[in-house]
């Protein structure tokens, strides 16, 4: 088990116009990223959202399949969405694994834009075994806000594909981050 | 460019009690498979159905983001969702592989459990450049039928975690194959 932990930003981030909002809850995100996570062997998933309705929907959502019928229909869902901790604000979740870790995580925000002092895939992978606590952020909507990502230790490098399209879904980005850091080569 | 294209297969897939479906569409697989397709430099992306309904749906969908409002709102989707092609059965691809590329299309089938004769994804990586075409085939619902996946050319091996728990979704997985196959090292 690694002591690296994700979360799923909902505010601070921005929209296509590069205003700071707070993002609406996409229900696939919850799915998709629990699953990574619980394949690549993370302590916890953070969902961020301060607004009220989101967060009671992510609990209906979560209670589904892990207590209700979803819990039955697929018991696999459950593994993955017991990992799910639903937080107002980034802040209490860096208070929360600091607690629960004895120290101050170290942050690794990712964004699909270049920055100057990007961490590379491999420092990454071998800095995540030094044994400290880790909090990968993934930026739902448009992304991360620029001051979230100035605030953050590092800024992950972009995931390039083959071409100079680099628009994937937070899903697949969170997937493949996941696989390069912890994945078998 | 790669000679790579990708299927996704509705038809025929297995239900969790291991019966032969045809599985209903998610939106967001279109969504983000074509969003990962095109950022690796795929040349199509099928998807295979032969509920009539299903290819209206998937049809509005693209056109939505193709021409309607989606097309202004969001035009980098419009860029993802043009490599999508919808055909009623998988002969029809390979059919229509075969016409394109001037010679059947070798076929990789995707599978989260371990086969005997599994392609690594080194091997496959390699393979990929050697000009020919190539097919990789991803199930919906509980992933492709065994008959299915017996055909095909090569079956690829299994992604694998750091844990037991290996359910990732489909958008998850053709994420990390892609990457795991054309992505950077």
């Amino acid at each position: 088990m690694s002591n690296l932990y994700a979360a799923l930003i909902h505010y601070p981030v921005v929209n296509k116009n590069g205003a700071t909002i707070a993002s609406a809850l996409t229900n696939l995100d919850l799915h998709d990223i629990s699953r990574a996570t619980k394949t690549y062997g993370l302590k916890a998933f953070f969902v961020v959202t301060p607004l009220e309705d989101q967060k009671d929907l992510i609990h209906k959502i979560i209670s589904h399949w892990t207590e209700g019928i979803g819990s039955q229909y697929n018991p696999k869902r459950r593994r993955a969405l017991e990992l799910i901790r639903v937080h107002d604000a980034y802040a209490d979740v860096i208070e929360r694994v600091a607690v629960s870790e004895g120290m101050h995580p170290i942050t690794i925000a990712t964004c699909a834009r270049k920055y100057p002092h990007n961490l590379s895939y491999p420092e990454c992978r071998a800095m995540l075994k030094n044994g400290n606590p880790y909090v990968l952020v993934f930026g739902t909507a448009w992304g991360l806000s620029a001051e979230f990502i100035s605030a953050a230790d590092y800024v992950l490098a972009p995931i390039t594909g083959k071409t100079d399209y680099n628009h994937l879904s937070v899903r697949s980005a969170a997937a493949i981050i996941l696989d390069r850091l912890l994945g078998h080569p």
